[in-house]
């Protein structure tokens, strides 16, 4: 039994709905498939897929007023989707709900929901493996699990295009952090195969 | 006869291949068709549509130079693909080799190639008409000229979608200013219909 997941679970589980517990579990469960194919420290990504999405559930005004009232986090969030700022705000709600987080996780969980340019190894992992867990079932997101199989920037570079091209389809504004990790990416890309 | 446009002619027409010369003559024309719908001064139409390509054929290398030398050009552009560079290269060049331009046709052929954030309304109309100048043949581009009877702003979000769609498709970055421009009029849709 791991019981820093024992320990993790217990303190997530009350803040979760059931369901969204347990796409924690299969995030978490992706993200050390990820990591044993891509590398990373296998403790922080148990913490940073465990806590995740900590803050999904808190009321879309406390995540305001933590972002208006943090020096850190961007102040623009608050003029685009909700559904962005559980991830940033985490960070700030955990290091006062359960303690002091690693460097790795703390960034991995604030970037989970819009991507980053420059994106840590465990950024990516947990980012893909939040947008490639085994229940998900976007449009495209079966060729985002294939390219997984051999590289960790090409996942999530799909990821990344088919997010902004279905938010676009939406007729919904696009964080730039998004675009940002998106044009990083490609250029990468370019580099390596240009 | 419009003394004018014959004095803009014969000066762009040496720096022009035929075909983008003729593409010139038609993007100035749907410019006046649209300044008819949506507003704007027709002399300034008129010189924006004429001189948006001015610097299309110049070489990379002397682009380049412009851009590196300039005070007032974003250095990031040297990132992202030359074929982005004519238009903010375009207004130096031309204050050079033709005369002081006024303001709105300034932006207008500085942002045509890339949009931004919070065009002006000959911006939007420059950017527009050189996306739906009769000879476009882009996959939706029909659709955006429907739009374009009703909507400018509509009309100019729905042709930067296509826009990033395809550079997407293609693998290619995406010039930040693009990404600006399509939340600023995704966010002004919102605000118009939420």
């Amino acid at each position: 039994m791991n019981t820093n997941r024992e320990v993790l679970k217990e303190f997530v589980r009350p803040h979760l709905t059931e369901e969204r517990f347990r796409h924690t579990i299969r995030v978490t469960d992706t993200a050390h498939q990820l990591s044993g194919r891509f590398g990373g420290d296998s403790d922080k990504i148990e913490e940073a897929g465990m806590l995740h999405d900590y803050a999904k559930f808190r009321p879309k005004e406390e995540m305001a007023r933590w972002i208006s009232g943090s020096v850190e986090l961007p102040k623009d969030l608050l003029d685009y989707s909700p559904v962005l700022w559980h991830g940033p705000v985490a960070v700030k709600m955990l290091e006062k709900e359960w303690g002091p987080l690693q460097p790795e996780v703390r960034t991995a969980i604030a970037s989970h929901t819009t991507g980053k340019a420059h994106m840590s190894l465990y950024d990516k992992i947990i980012f893909l493996a939040d947008y490639i867990e085994p229940a998900r079932a976007f449009p495209g997101v079966e060729e985002v699990r294939e390219i997984a199989e051999e590289s960790l920037d090409r996942a999530c570079l799909a990821a990344l295009t088919n997010t902004i091209g279905f938010l676009m389809k939406k007729k919904q504004t696009v964080y730039p952090d998004t675009f940002h990790a998106y044009n990083e990416l490609q250029r990468k890309q370019e580099e390596h195969y240009g």
